[in-house]
């Protein structure tokens, strides 16, 4: 289990390593929620996204032996990018087991940030896990699960550290903390953060409608699956269910879930490049727009958003763009 | 004349107000340039630019009785809503004097900031000096130059007093630190504060092809001007000439000035969507497409560029990501 200790010894690991994001407003954001809006841009995270965080964690947890041998990741997205770099910074070998069918753009990213990159076949069934054990075996790879994996789950607690720090610094001392929720790593992380360092602050999972499994899990007080496996442009944040291990941090420490939909994480992205200067991905805006178009499910003076990421292409930026029109 | 003492006590007046942005940097980037880019992103800053701290150096360091007369300000664009900003928040009135064909976003957001806007016609040639002195001799308002006036540069040189250290931080102790450049406000302040606190860093200004006149002026020895008064898309950043008090200080402490072509300024606005994920404008991106375009032009291992604001419409920035495919 994760302990606020082992935030705190991450947070040491992190330092000088990890980005210190700022917090960061607008005064016409504030307008539109109706009360104070402050956002913790990971996307100006390495690699684009929170995941570097829990990564470097990870890697940096491992004993100098066990990391010497290398590390592996299932991933398609975020957590390929965090894995590799943290792992290369440490001079570890990564490889990352990806869909041959995912964006080219993320495979030459993954490798260009040094990982072995080992292709599967989705559509034809083969067996990824199978896959990755044969690697991990043979080499004596370590496994780092994207979000079910304590030293993962400290990692991304360190932006829980950060926000309790830089909003008492702006005055702030109660708030609800929204986060962009998939497996529950960063927002379990968040939330224990919080428990230890901001009693007047509670984390919060948001998510896309129609894929908000952990909000259903807290409100049945149990772990339920979502309907279809994808079907969302907020495709980082998609998720089968909430984690093993997550889930029970979640389960005491969170308020209700929040679910947006697609064209409101799209909005939410015009309006964090007009009013922040920030690029977000769809599945990294929706804790800011749950915060600015869900003012009547949010209490206090003063709600806080995790932009969990920028990772978007041309496109998809432009169709965001297109939305404010 | 601006002196490190009063870089010192502007920083002083800042802290807290001013957003500390953090120095930003990629792989990637690295690769195209051959060496070592770190990014100031001052389009986060509170208005989208750097002009938000010239702009609280000034109006801070007016006698309360002065101040609660109210200021005003000429400018379509970022020193705009940076004074109206930072009026506001010490609750003295602001007027702008704005040429009625303004964006109507910029005049919009202006007046959202609390600021009364008087629009003039300067197609039909209204004298637009002669509209400012009547309400500032009117009202006993003072006058915030964009960039020939002491208090302002001081506020701009912050930028560089966070350079020195952040880059301390990271390990770097001598690199060429390029700035967006127009009447030279930022440039001068970045060079003095540098002078004082980063003996083996040096400022160089950047600005676009055909509006070189800085680096035209450096070379001379002398102020020339530019030979048009418009014609880049970066229009932020176009000045006539340098300043009466800045070129002095460009003079004695810049590296030779850079200048890069609209379509680099636009490619660098896509690099830093794909690879810092944030929004820059044409001219607050200038100084990082000369990092990344114009190696040969540099020395050193490390170069550090100002990205210094981000307004920009939809329409421009869909240009710069078509710019990178």
């Amino acid at each position: 289990m994760t302990s606020t200790a082992m935030i705190e010894a991450a947070a040491a690991r992190l330092k000088g390593h990890a980005r210190l994001t700022p917090l960061l407003s607008s005064p016409f954001l504030n307008e539109i929620a109706g009360r104070r809006v402050l956002v913790k841009p990971e996307c100006l995270q390495h690699t684009g996204s929170f995941k570097f965080r829990g990564a470097w964690s990870a890697v940096s947890a491992l004993d100098p032996d066990t990391r010497r041998r290398g590390v592996i990741a299932f991933s398609s997205g975020n957590h390929a990018q965090g894995v590799a770099l943290a792992a290369r910074a440490h001079g570890a070998p990564a490889v990352i087991i990806m869909p041959e069918d995912a964006p080219r753009m993320k495979i030459d990213n993954t490798r260009a940030l040094g990982a072995e990159v080992v292709l599967y076949d989705r559509k034809n069934g083969e067996d990824r896990d199978a896959i990755g054990r044969q690697h991990a075996e043979t080499r004596g790879l370590t496994l780092i699960k994207p979000f079910d994996e304590p030293q993962v789950i400290a990692g991304q607690g360190t932006v829980g550290l950060e926000i309790a720090k830089q909003a008492a610094e702006q005055g702030v001392e109660a708030a609800e903390v929204l986060v962009c929720c998939g497996g529950g790593g960063l927002t379990s992380g968040v939330a224990l953060a919080l428990e230890a360092h901001a009693l007047r602050m509670r984390a919060r999972p948001v998510e896309p409608e129609g894929f908000d499994d952990v909000a259903r899990s807290l409100s049945a007080g149990d772990i339920v699956s979502n309907a279809a496996p994808s079907g969302s442009i907020c495709d980082a944040i998609v998720t089968p269910q909430p984690g093993e291990i997550t889930f029970p941090i979640l389960s005491r420490l969170c308020g209700p879930g929040l679910a947006v939909s697609d064209e409101e994480a799209l909005r939410a992205m015009a309006l964090a490049f007009s009013r922040l200067k920030i690029v977000l991905e769809p599945g990294g805006a929706v804790a800011l727009a749950a915060a600015l178009f869900r003012p009547d499910q949010i209490e206090g003076e003063t709600v806080i958003a995790v932009a969990t990421g920028g990772n978007v292409d041309a496109e998809m930026f432009q169709k965001a763009m297109a939305s404010a029109e």
